[in-house]
């Protein structure tokens, strides 16, 4: 049989499998599944297969194995580093996961919910908050990302402070092996030790050494106050003190705090319609605070006015402004929030999702300047991220003048001096956007070999024929 | 070369790595390393070899990759399930870790400790507070009890609600792995998704797959408030009634939410000299509430009596007081943590360290008084624990006037009743306590095939020659 006969004959029986109208062969239907969501890579797939449930994977996988068919799972394909699309050569199905939507089971007592892989972010926390609890990943692509996506990623957001990254939030998981077994470890337990937790061996493998069908997520009490405020600092280093003091007076109610450069702020005040600076003197730093707490009786806002008047005594921040309403404290987040796009409007952008010890941050940043302007006469630093958990999104933007193909294509260069200063500060060149295919050759310089050695046995461990997701993080 | 002559050029060769003076090999030295600390098992050990770093624990474990000799590890030796003493052949060292006892760094912006694996758990704790933070694993065996065993165990302890197990207070290890390479993961990061997160498969493997010889561990802002309440309720349904009610006005500051039955209080108040009972009726279940804050300005105590009076209202509980001092709350601990040492003092018993869903803990304690009866009549029943995270000391007493050795010899069955009970309601045989050599035949029946098949592959790939432990969990 020829090859082209043996796809066909392949793609007729997962048709069988999942009913022909949910495996797609047509270019055009393909094309948005193999396209990356930045649209930096775009490959071939033999088909787009869409199985409706645990066991319609499972049978899909199963013939995958026989056939020794690449397997690219797929949720909302909004990854950020390629995992989720296949590589040029066809040879590898799309297995794409957003018919398996449902949520199975909704646990109050527990608080915890059961739900698909195919679930996307925002049903997941408009599901909690209908049950009056909080599930508390956000992150910017929650509208159209999967629960899947997001366990395979280990998803992050701007609440990791308080609450960890997607990780933390798993008790249980589905999964289908890559022979096409289904492994049931759907447990609501917070403590079970009964051997290895093979749950977090598949939570952030980026789809490498299995499918995940369905997840028993943590919920947490909602929260009832929240208070949010803009602070000017003169510097990160009094950021992190800021921090620590916040830390020190309320707790774990502080969900969320954002570092943003003085340039950014500029960037979004002149590519944003309808924002404003909340403060009335220029500083170079600034800082996003949100406090929330599940009491409505504990004096929030007060507990922050105090902490940053404090602050304004030692010196640690120069100016603040605590938002009175939910409309003010919407107009901050969106200063925020905004910062990616002015970015993209203002022109090129290489972009670093890097994390270091909080201890490092401060020197990190005053470094980083001096060796990208160094290197790159003129490039402009946008810098800014959840410095709370230690993460920042340190983008070199092109400088003034010069054309966004020229200066991309420096990007190796501007990488190499980024990441091997986050390297010098015990960090991670990628914090919460994982390895994919973008950052897959630049492992080796950061990873050690005897770190890589075991990650590569654990693979061809549980994936002998490497047809997960083949080509990806290693 | 004779066995005998071989293992004793083996102990020459391990005393030339570590210092003769670390090497244990006179039966009477041996005598506590080989038996655990319940007595149960006691094996034979080629010798204790102490390394006093890592470079020297790693040139151990080249020798016995060399020799094919097993490794034990062992910490404090309190682990409950016989996982960290050798068999009888006496073929196997014990790898004893307590020489490796500095506090390598404290880094305070970043809130994080790295201590070696011989630390005592109470010397990291007063580290903490010494620093003004709060490390928050706490359990009875605290005072001996090392972190590399409890990294081995992920251990559990009374704040597991608020703050999770050991396993979510490790951000970084580094491990000497069975062919005595060192891997150095000792990161300070909340944030990274730079391939397989290898640490967690290390957590909780006890000793099966490495020598964990060093952590990086979180670090939390300390209590500055905190308020104590012993409460009646009629059953343990109301319970779980209360405990959601707690959390929804109160939040994550439900540090400790224990259950004690009428019959543990019992058996404190009989057994213990210097306890009392803190409320005046007697009542059929209580709880021990605990709430910590960090803030001191919040009204912690207030919103206790709050939420306690209107569960009164609602029935929930029939009643309760409030410690009034750090001696009253001192007292209701005090009868907490006596129920061991009075079960004890009673006569022979079966333990049980169980969980599950919050959800079913009423149902399994309703149902598992019925079975037990049936089965073993006159068999009392010791029921208290860590309900607000799912884990129950399901214990099981002789019925009065039975002799301790008749009543143990029915400790299979016994057991067999209530694992099944735990596995119908989708809990875990070993909540905190471990598989060890104590549960390792009993796995097989509540653990699927699959899942053993995973870890059995996964041992093998890190662990090709088994001389990481062998024996125990698997």
């Amino acid at each position: 049989m020829s090859i082209h006969n043996s796809a066909r004959a392949l793609t007729s029986e997962f048709g069988a499998i999942v009913g022909a109208g949910n495996v797609l062969t047509d270019r055009a239907q393909l094309l948005p599944y193999v396209t990356d969501w930045r649209g930096r890579y775009v490959g071939n797939a033999l088909c787009v297969v869409r199985p409706g449930n645990s066991a319609e994977t499972a049978a899909v996988v199963r013939l995958c194995a026989q056939s020794n068919t690449p397997i690219v799972t797929q949720g909302g394909n909004t990854g950020l580093c390629g995992a989720s699309v296949p590589d040029q050569t066809g040879s590898a199905i799309v297995l794409s996961m957003t018919r398996m939507r449902s949520v199975r089971a909704l646990d109050l007592a527990n608080n915890t919910i059961c739900v698909e892989a195919g679930c996307v972010l925002a049903h997941v926390q408009q599901a909690a908050a209908t049950a009056e609890r909080l599930f508390p990943i956000s992150l910017a692509a929650e509208g159209s990302c999967t629960i899947g996506g997001n366990i395979a990623t280990n998803a992050g957001g701007v609440q990791v402070l308080r609450y960890g990254s997607m990780r933390e939030q798993v008790l249980g998981l589905e999964v289908v092996l890559p022979d096409g077994r289904i492994w049931n470890g759907l447990r609501g337990l917070r403590k079970d030790n009964t051997g290895y937790d093979l749950k977090h061996v598949f939570i952030g493998a980026e789809g490498t050494l299995g499918v995940i069908t369905a997840a028993v997520l943590k919920l947490y009490p909602r929260a009832r106050q929240q208070v949010t405020a803009w602070a000017s600092v003169a510097n990160p280093a009094d950021a992190v003190t800021l921090l620590q003091a916040l830390r020190e007076h309320v707790g774990e109610r502080v969900t969320a705090f954002e570092l943003v450069s003085h340039f950014c702020l500029e960037l979004v005040l002149k590519h944003i319609p309808g924002v404003r600076d909340p403060l009335t003197d220029a500083c170079s730093w600034y800082v996003l605070i949100e406090l929330s707490d599940e009491s409505n009786t504990t004096p929030l806002a007060a507990g922050l006015e105090h902490c940053l008047e404090r602050a304004y005594e030692q010196q640690w921040v120069t100016n603040a402004a605590i938002a009175e309403s939910g409309a003010q404290a919407q107009a901050m987040w969106s200063l925020r929030e905004h910062i990616s796009e002015a970015q993209r409007l203002e022109g090129a952008n290489i972009k670093h999702d890097v994390s270091m010890p909080l201890s490092h941050i401060a020197a990190f940043i005053e470094t980083g300047q001096q060796r990208v302007s160094q290197a790159f006469p003129g490039a402009r630093l946008v810098v800014f991220g959840h410095v709370g958990d230690g993460n920042v999104h340190y983008n070199v933007s092109a400088p003034l003048g010069q054309d966004t193909r020229g200066f991309l294509a420096s990007a190796p260069a501007v990488n190499r001096v980024v990441h091997d200063l986050v390297h010098e500060h015990g960090g991670s060149i990628s914090a919460e956007h994982g390895i994919g295919q973008l950052k897959r050759d630049e492992l080796p310089r950061y990873k050690s070999a005897l770190e890589l050695d075991l990650m590569r046995t654990l693979k061809r461990a549980w994936d002998p024929h490497n047809i997960m997701n083949p080509g990806k993080v290693l």
